[in-house]
């Protein structure tokens, strides 16, 4: 069987939340997220965010964040502005859409959105009423291309998006790489800071499921619960989500987790940096794409599973590999060594 | 601490469920459903429906099932009927209407529907093209009121709706309990061939989560995939519902779990009877609706956790007991002793 | 050809209106709503309802302007209460559900809204956050039954919604008609005054199209026209629904219009009652209700189309006939003959 | 006051229209569309395309047109490809994402579509369930550039679109202009013939409202009334449509009143051509978008009112400038002469 480097959730979860599935088990508890572990879990999350008028929910998915946060949020003529290569344009079967919002996309580099990019579009929508009304700014971190922000570039996009009235919503499915990759200088408190409302991914950081959705701007947070409720996203047994959340929390597991993550796939890059490989983007998280010539694709297809992920030119292509929180040694000492054979 | 007869899925899940958990917790694989364990999982409900030509889909719960299933088959105009105490009427926050589809609504006794109700409904939406056209029936086995569809009621209502070009579609929170009633003469191949769609409930049956959708009519199967993952409910570790589906199906846990849970509902209704206690409806799977003096029913309230349902008078009121697959022999045996010590 | 009492739209338009579409059909004027017979129009309505800082907005017809106004209040998990002969019940092909909202309605005797109709209903829906919210109550006048709410009812009713944080919409597709009734002591101004939101009627009085949208309350009327457009609804040449309120609210056209058509529907009813007909609702607008045994409908019916609304028993049918703005004194003359030579 | 070259539906409506309002006023007519009127017109439309079998179907406007066309045919998860120009992008509030759907828009010099364009679209969108399914090409003739298409465009993508089961929507809000341009090569038939829906605009082409929807495709016709109805579009007094319509249709008056809008667009246009002016695009309908220095255009605007459109370079910008069915030789002859003495 082939090591798969194509994703960070295709193995199960951290022993500790299996063990507290375990231990928990028999407890009769209260339903619909009113059981005392994620009760326990919004407390330790807002304790590290250093916010306790913030609000927590907790939800199964990324899509699933996504769609609640926005239709909850937008009236129905406003719309959302994210990166074109936002995972709600391309990868979400429509799902904002299917809400009733359009998303204006701005093509860019690294992923990464800055005011400069945002302020022809709010030009471009003053045809008032014949046109929607940007209210939202959607951004990811890390973004789907690895890229992160640092915390000046969030500073002076949440500053421009308060000044334009708009939302600022971070989606964090991996939130945790972001925050832990070594050229960060962004913290959690400060992106509840600077955001008005964000999540914090489990199920590409160690949990089975679950995403917990913070919401530092109190006008955001009003009957909230609603909306999860109406979109078939409150769990009967909420318990599933609040012990998951109250273990990665507990003594900074979700961090550990990442900076894991993360080290793996800088581990292999060192190396292929070393050997002069090039990188279609300079990342610092657990995703990496280097440009690899077809040959050696080939060969390290034979051992390893990884998306091909843009051609180049005919004889080389871009790759990406992701590692995860599971990652072992082993599997990234085999890969690095396939490598130093072959370049 | 009371012990707790709110409902039935105050507890984690079956043993079985979290040993498999553990067992295959380091498996690397597939996202989206695409994992062995679920891939074996429909097929063990394929087998048990006999039917190898319906689809199945795993979802986390009932309101989410609800809302695909009905968005997904109705085209916009097109609404569906349902029992006044259906599940989708006043208990899912309006989010069938919030895909856009009207519930007519039907008052009945016993919770369920015949095709004698439907007849007049049909009747008066003929004002083409100014009503909603009825174009589905949500039943639910067991019931909201725990009652259940006998072979021969299902038979009626699934002809008629084959006769009038409407789709049958069970909702099955609580198919275990239902199809293991002491008086049913259903069996899960027959729910198969009767409906158009239905789902297996796991979360009110020892899963921590989980619906199987299952899709009968092969009309309705198209694209399916697509309408879950609009919603945001296709789980990137599908996984976690395969594993849980798969300890469920071998070897008819599912089954049993739901005969224990009806035989301690129905242990309590016994001695209740014997003691001549009335009973809001007279039903035979896990939950009870006894009406019991305002007395009696405080002093039960000390040690046990319980909904009064429903006044009746100055002196009796209806109360909901429910039993699940995880309910043990001694909290049952201290009610019945309660009970016997005061009736 | 039969002379038809079956609605109040199947003429074209009052003379004066299709006068002033000649008049003006020449000038050029600003697109969407921005033509000076529209501002014009809006500054005669403000002014009659003596509020200069509602708004006003004009839109085609009435399920349009229900699904319009609904839509652009309510938050995805409210919802609207409605009495069940409500027009937005089931005559609308579900366009309020297709927004999203659900509608609870209420039986009751006359079609008309009371507190005491609402309280269970709000009683009923505190299961946070398991049930819709209701946050908007919607009322017809004239209702659908051809009755009217007395200034007295109105004020009860306008208070329990403030009191109880609902908005007040009433449907005015006939207005007119209701303020207008021998019985009315309500005026247009006092309608402003005690709801939220309201629209006066044009296609059933004497216009070609159009419903202009009152909105007295300021927090409703933010972007308002975003709405309006969205949905479909703004007319490139705004001019045609401008022209023809215009020339209704000159001098009070509209209210003439109004008091004719009940007129007309009142010299009948008075023929009828004074030979001992019963009534299937005591209205005093352009509807009435007659019973009337089987012979005479038939006879009717060879001169005459209206519809039989409801059959009483062998003997007998309710029969429903609407007169309009234009209803002669001839065929009102003729119908009246051919009851007397009958009764 | 300045003569407005702003747009096609600053003026009222053509005097047939007026005049046959007048006639027919006073006839009682069935509602919502089924008066005689209605009935004539759809009867010549059918005659006009040859095509006894197409359903005709008559709304306001054109972006009432547009979401109900494309909400009525694809399912939840399936989208529109539009070129980036197209109107249902930028110029409708997000009216097509409001029912559900998303739009991939692509960009293109000439505001039209090929199948090479498309092709990479569905290249792209092979990521099954995890993307929008393509199911719809919507196009404009002529198109928001002024272009048209010809007929062997036309039968090449319509080819494609059958090929990769896409269905093809023609916006002809401008359908009179696109087809009567003198260059065009393409007929009504044809139209019919090459897409499986299309529709004629009304508004820009001498109605006071009004487009008819054409449905040639009989897959897409079942049930579509109820469509208009629940998007609140189907008028009581559906024969203030039919009646345009069928005065528009009679003696191919719609064709004549589009030819005269070309035929002024073209004399502006030649005269500037012969002055060596450019042109944004080279435009044979009603739409022309010349490039003028800027104190042309300020002197032009002394007299004239049209849209400055896009600036070029500092002495430069394009204008456009719209002719309708009812703009004068007076006016061109002016602005004629006013170039000639400038230029």
């Amino acid at each position: 069987m082939k090591f798969s480097f194509k994703n960070d959730y295709s193995e199960g979860c951290h022993p500790n939340i299996l063990q507290a599935l375990l231990q928990y088990n028999s407890d009769q508890q209260a339903g619909y997220g009113e059981d005392e572990y994620s009760l326990q879990a919004k407390k330790l999350i807002k304790d590290k965010i250093n916010h306790q008028n913030a609000e927590v929910f907790f939800v199964s998915g990324g899509t699933q964040a996504n769609l609640i946060v926005i239709s909850s949020i937008l009236k129905p003529y406003q719309c959302v502005i994210s990166a074109a290569t936002g995972h709600i344009l391309n990868n979400e079967t429509g799902a904002i859409e299917a809400t009733g919002h359009k998303i204006l996309n701005i093509e860019t580099e690294d992923g990464k959105l800055r005011s400069s990019d945002i302020i022809p579009v709010l030009g471009n929508h003053r045809n008032i009423p014949h046109q929607v009304m940007p209210k939202m700014v959607y951004i990811s971190n890390s973004t789907e291309l690895g890229t992160i922000y640092t915390s000046g570039e969030l500073e002076e996009l949440s500053l421009f998006c308060r000044q334009n009235s708009l939302y600022l919503f971070m989606d964090g499915a991996r939130m945790g790489q972001g925050l832990t990759s070594e050229i960060s200088d962004l913290t959690l408190e400060k992106v509840a800071e600077l955001t008005d409302i964000f999540y914090l991914g489990g199920t590409k950081n160690g949990a089975l499921i679950g995403e917990a959705i913070v919401i530092s701007n109190q006008i955001l947070q009003e009957d909230f619960a609603f909306n999860i409720k109406q979109k078939g996203a409150l769990l009967a047994k909420g318990r599933l989500l609040g012990i998951q959340f109250l273990e990665l929390m507990k003594d900074d597991l979700y961090f550990d987790l990442a900076r894991h993550a993360n080290r793996q796939a800088m581990k292999i890059k060192n190396v292929l940096k070393e050997r002069g490989v090039r990188f279609l983007s300079d990342t610092y998280t657990n995703q990496i794409f280097p440009i690899l010539c077809h040959d050696l694709i080939e060969t390290l297809s034979e051992k390893f599973e990884f998306y091909v992920w843009k051609k180049i030119d005919d004889e080389f292509s871009a790759v990406r590999l992701i590692t995860s929180w599971n990652t072992g040694d082993d599997a990234v000492d085999e890969f690095i060594e396939m490598i130093k054979n072959k370049i």
